[in-house]
C-alpha cells in the first residue's frame, strides 16, 4: 500500500514493529490517534519513553520495580528462605493476585530456548545460584510454564542447584486439572500427571475454599 | 491486577487507551519493548509525537498529506471534474491501489452518525459544497460504506448538492456479487441490487481482465 504522507507511512512502520500488530492495525490505530486530543498521543508517546529510559530491575529478584529493591524483596515480613522461579513480571503479577504465597521471587527474564537463540547467559541464572549460595534458601519453587523450552530450563537449573554444596529443596508447582475443570475435556497429560500427584483427601478438603 | 511499577503500570494505561488493546495485551506490548533495544521504543515515541503534530490535511480534498495541497489535488493529469467522497484516508489509498480511477476525492473525514454524536458540522461537508460551487464539477461519486450510517450521508449530502444551482451528476459505486464470489453465498439485499443494476453483457465483457 502507498501512503499519502511520509509521516504517516513512518508511524504505520513503527507501531507494526510491536507483536501481534500488522501494517493495517497500525494505521488504524494511528489514524484514532488523530482524532483524538494532541494531549494523548503525547501522553502516549511520553509514557513509552519515560518507561523504558527509567525502568529499573529489583537488583535481588530482578523484577521490574522503580526502585533498586523491590516491595516484595524489602518486606521483612515475606519468607526469603522460599524462591519462586519465573519467567517475568506477569506471573509475578499472577501469583501476587492471589495474596497466599508469602515467598519471595526470582525472575528469569525468559527460558532457554535454542530455538529464539535464548541461552543461559541471557537469563539470570547467575544471580539466582548466588542468591543461593550468599543466603540461607530453604527451597525453590519451579513455576515456569510447562512447554519444552520451560521443562529444558527447569532441567537446567535442577542440575546447577542440586550439585551446588548444601542445595535447598527443589519442587516444581502442581500440574493437573484445573479447579472446575471437567475430567473429559482436559488432555492426557495432565490428566495422567493429576492421577500420579494426586493429594491425600483430606488435605484438599482442608484447600477447599 | 496490580504492577509492580508505577512507570509500569503507566505505560499499560496509556497503551490500553487504544482502540482494541487491552491491558494484557498492552502489558505485553510494554515487555517486548522492554526486550528491544531502546532506540526502538524512542523511534516509535518520536514517530507517535511527530505524526500527530507536523501531519497536514491537503486544503482541497481534505486528505491526510505532507504538503498544503495532496499529489492527487495537485496532479494535472487527473480529472479535476470528477470528485470520488470517501471516509477517510484508508478507502483514497484502496480505490488509489486499483491504479484505475483518475478522478479527484473529497475525504469527509467520517460518517453522520447521530449514535456516535457525528453531526454535518463534524464533517468536511461545507468544503465540498465550497468545492461544487467554485469549480466545474461534472460528477459526483458517493463511495461511503453501505452502513446506516453511510445511507444517512449520501442522503444528506444528495439533498444538499441536488439543489445547488447547477448541481454535478450524483452518483454511488456498484453493490454486488463479488467477483470470484458463489452467488449462494451473498447476502439478499446485495443480490437484489446485482440484478436490478445488471450491466449489459458486451459491456461486462469489455471490462474482463
Amino acid at each position: 500500500m502507498e501512503y499519502p504522507s511520509k509521516l504517516l507511512s513512518e508511524v504505520v512502520d513503527e507501531i507494526s514493529k510491536l507483536p501481534g500488530i500488522g501494517k493495517r492495525t497500525a494505521l488504524r490505530l494511528a489514524l484514532h490517534l488523530l482524532k483524538q486530543p494532541e494531549e494523548q498521543s503525547e501522553a502516549l508517546a511520553q509514557s513509552v519513553l519515560k518507561f523504558r529510559k527509567e525502568i529499573k530491575h529489583c537488583k535481588i529478584c530482578h523484577n521490574i520495580s522503580d526502585k533498586e529493591v523491590c516491595d516484595i524483596c524489602s518486606d521483612e515480613r515475606r519468607n526469603h528462605a522460599l524462591i519462586c522461579v519465573v519467567e517475568d513480571v506477569r506471573d509475578v503479577m499472577a501469583i501476587e493476585s492471589t495474596g497466599e504465597y508469602k515467598g519471595v521471587y526470582h525472575v528469569l527474564g525468559g527460558k532457554i530456548s535454542p530455538i529464539e537463540g535464548v541461552g543461559p547467559a541471557d537469563l539470570t541464572i547467575d544471580k539466582l545460584i548466588e542468591r543461593i549460595e550468599n543466603y540461607q534458601i530453604d527451597e525453590i519453587i519451579f513455576a515456569l510454564s510447562a512447554t519444552v523450552d520451560g521443562d529444558t530450563t527447569n532441567f537446567y537449573l535442577y542440575r546447577k542447584i542440586s550439585t551446588l554444596p548444601n542445595p535447598p529443596g527443589i519442587s516444581t508447582i502442581a500440574r493437573g486439572i484445573a479447579v472446575g475443570e471437567e475430567l473429559e475435556y482436559a488432555d492426557e497429560v495432565t490428566l495422567v500427571r493429576s492421577i500420579l500427584n494426586r493429594v491425600p483427601f483430606e488435605k484438599s478438603i482442608k484447600q477447599n475454599r
